[in-house]
């Protein structure tokens, strides 16, 4: 772990030298949501440093995707291995022409920490891809068992495919969660339903959403009504399958709901999930973009549940810095090859890279580090709420590692001020402030950001 | 340039190792697709080895995506550069902290090769995510210009668009054509009409469809039909575009369609289209996905055209070893921040190789140098079409490169054998061998190539 440096700001935020980068940046690219330009050289461990030498404890860690810190030395010996040298260099058409090294490369890397009842994988490179690919899993599972085993396809339904039209494209569905995010494709958006400013003006298909349940906080103090809220999601779901216009092939749901605002939910709500996708023959895809890979104190946020069986398939992306799904049913893999298939299936140089990350992880027990150290900063998180009840409340993720969120009244303005201070954080949902550290971020990062919190609410 | 290199073929194919190779890796990941498994240590330039040892002339490359040979020495240099292991280290969200290098990668890489008319790039992972980001900025477009400049979202709008609903999730086309390939997403799989294999099972989109135009062979005999049948594709997207149950806000296509087999078109049908988009607001969307980065005979093949003006969009991945797109209208960046946006934008670490792959293709005039030999192999292809004329009919491509392709009766017949041969060759559409040499295939490859088309046609 590298030791304790502190943060630095001598200018506004961004800086000078960051405004006028972006400023020429944005001539050719869409510069209007930098926060500021990063000196990547200068930055390490938990701190980023930005083109003026300002220097932050990171707890953002670019949208939740940096899993082992800056400049790690594991990462940095990866990417000068020949593995990814010659994946870079020679990029495969992996489904065609795998290279000899890619069943060892996904065994011992991405294979390694399969979600338990998984052990088949298929890669891409975002999680709204993966999640797409599921959907489609789902869809070709779906009609395999209407069509029957073996049953070859039809003329018309070959013919009326081309033309985006029933039989060969029939409307099935995927129900997903008011306030979810699953991507941006136009499938995935159609699951997406947190913000206007990422579905606005695309059409959408007409899938069903169902509510997730809206807790109060501390959830101690709320079980009766809570189990209550959670039953009559669902009740809805289970209503929704089976009155919806259309097959409902996939449910599709976060673990904890990230861009949404943090929203949690019962081990009991997801066993309940667990029992109506089994129930009703509905693919349990449970996206773990943004909690996976130790996110939540447990490698994968869904082994918080103790389900009674394995979610159908485990989608992945961000922390893993590759992205694809896990699953354990030979039924999904499609009938014939070339069906769920594309011209790279993933960047195996992102693979090896993740291989590395996995390593690191399990070397340093990095899991079982940042849950303890979450624990830790979840009690100092308790004590600010007790001593700042106007600007901290709905604390939440007690247990779950560093990802921990609560509500305040301005994100925005505890944003830039905890910037100024030296703390890069994030906001998500409409009110709340998002705790994504790495999974390095140590006990002695905590006063640190805990400080900060102290000087925004208080000089507020 | 490599010297002359003779392939090698002493197993049959796939050879013992890379059928035990695929087996075990099918336990894991569909490895049903897999032609043979790779010892990519052993590739170089033009030839590519597999695990058992067999050599192949690759004039398929990756399914048309390995531009400047393999294990090529410039971008080796560029994979050890700390540009790329930076990137692949600290994985940036190019949107909200981009590194300091980023501005002069864009523009001293990609940006030099800007389709002349366009100034600005979004970066992508893959074809298929960059033509659905080109539909979403043509949608945002078109509702921009309906809801008026500055008018702000409406309260219904917003919500409305959260339920996949109207009017904020409204009815918007994109028209493709028949044939046409343009991704596997749900939304660039609506436009995709090549093959059911690629589409069978999935919801689709109800957007237009317009048939491409059914040239015959060889052009120059049929000028007069092959002129009538493209008015009568021109009369029918304007049709379409005119009278469809919705707006058609973009149109996209293929210069020539390739997974659809190798469809080309004249340059008064593409001005036809230019002028029939820019009359109706539609916005023209050239997909150069397989046909860019010096495909055919010019660095981007809608440069065969001479257009009036440019393509609003222009869609490239595959060779560029990244993806994205370029625009030149200031109105395609959507009119707040976020709208068009990901965690990751694209994979810089991927953009810096493309950047090493300009230069290596400017630097040793490779579009010029593919052209020269494209116009070579061709000659020699037409006469290989005269000593077979049953196994060589239509041959097309003439003057754009290495991509050129012609109809055979069993083309996955021509292709086992030409494997045996050791010349590595793909097919498209139904009856269809495509060439997609990489940029540096010499003239002293014309003869292995046409010496195992004469022995595979001579044996037939």
């Amino acid at each position: 772990m590298p030791g304790v440096v502190l943060p630095e700001v001598t200018t506004q935020v961004p800086g000078p030298i960051s405004k006028a980068s972006a400023k020429k940046l944005h001539e050719v690219f869409d510069a209007r949501a930098v926060h500021f330009v990063v000196d990547y050289d200068k930055s390490e461990g938990n701190y980023i440093v930005d083109v003026d030498g300002n220097r932050y404890l990171d707890v953002y860690s670019q949208i939740a995707s940096i899993p082992v810190g800056y400049n790690n030395a594991a990462m940095t010996a990866a990417a000068r291995s020949p593995d990814v040298i010659s994946a870079l260099v020679n990029r495969p058409a992996v489904g065609n022409f795998p290279s000899k090294r890619w069943n060892d490369i996904l065994r011992n890397g991405l294979l390694r920490v399969a979600p338990k009842g998984t052990n088949k994988i298929f890669t891409a490179q975002s999680g709204s891809e993966a999640n797409e690919l599921a959907f489609k899993a789902s869809m070709m599972l779906w009609r395999r068992r209407e069509r029957g085993e073996g049953v070859a396809w039809t003329k018309e339904e070959i013919e009326s495919c081309l033309e985006n039209a029933k039989p060969g494209s029939p409307d099935l569905a995927v129900l997903s969660f008011g306030n979810s995010f699953h991507g941006r494709g136009f499938g995935s958006l159609s699951c997406t339903r947190s913000k206007a400013v990422h579905k606005l003006d695309f059409p959408a298909f007409n899938w069903p959403k169902a509510d997730f349940p809206a807790l109060k906080y501390p959830l101690e103090k709320h079980a009766e009504e809570n189990s209550a809220e959670e039953k009559r999601c669902l009740e809805q779901v289970e209503q929704l399958i089976t009155s919806w216009h259309c097959p409902v092939t996939a449910l599709i749901i976060e673990p904890i709901q990230a861009e949404g605002g943090d929203n949690h939910a019962s081990p009991a709500f997801f066993q309940g999930l667990r029992d109506i996708t089994a129930k009703h023959n509905v693919v349990f895809i449970v996206d773990e973009v943004q909690t996976g890979f130790g996110a939540t104190g447990k490698f994968w946020a869904h082994e918080h549940w103790n389900l009674t069986s394995a979610p159908d398939i485990v989608t992945f992306s961000k922390r893993a810095q590759c992205a694809g799904y896990f699953f354990g049913n030979d039924k999904l893999v499609p009938d014939t090859a070339y069906r769920q298939f594309n011209t790279w299936i993933g960047d195996p140089a992102r693979v090896v890279m993740s291989k590395a990350i996995v390593e690191e992880i399990l070397d340093k027990n990095l899991v079982e580090y940042s849950a303890n150290v979450g624990d830790k900063l979840y009690q100092e998180l308790e004590t600010l709420a007790r001593d700042y009840p106007e600007h901290v409340q709905n604390l939440r993720g007690k247990g779950h590692g560093g990802f921990i969120a609560f509500d305040t009244q301005e994100p925005a303005a505890v944003v830039s001020k905890m910037k100024a201070l030296g703390v890069n954080i994030g906001t998500c949902g409409t009110r709340t402030i998002r705790l994504r550290p790495m999974l390095i971020f140590g006990e002695e990062h905590i006063p640190i950001l805990i400080g900060a919190f102290r000087k925004t609410f208080g000089s507020s």
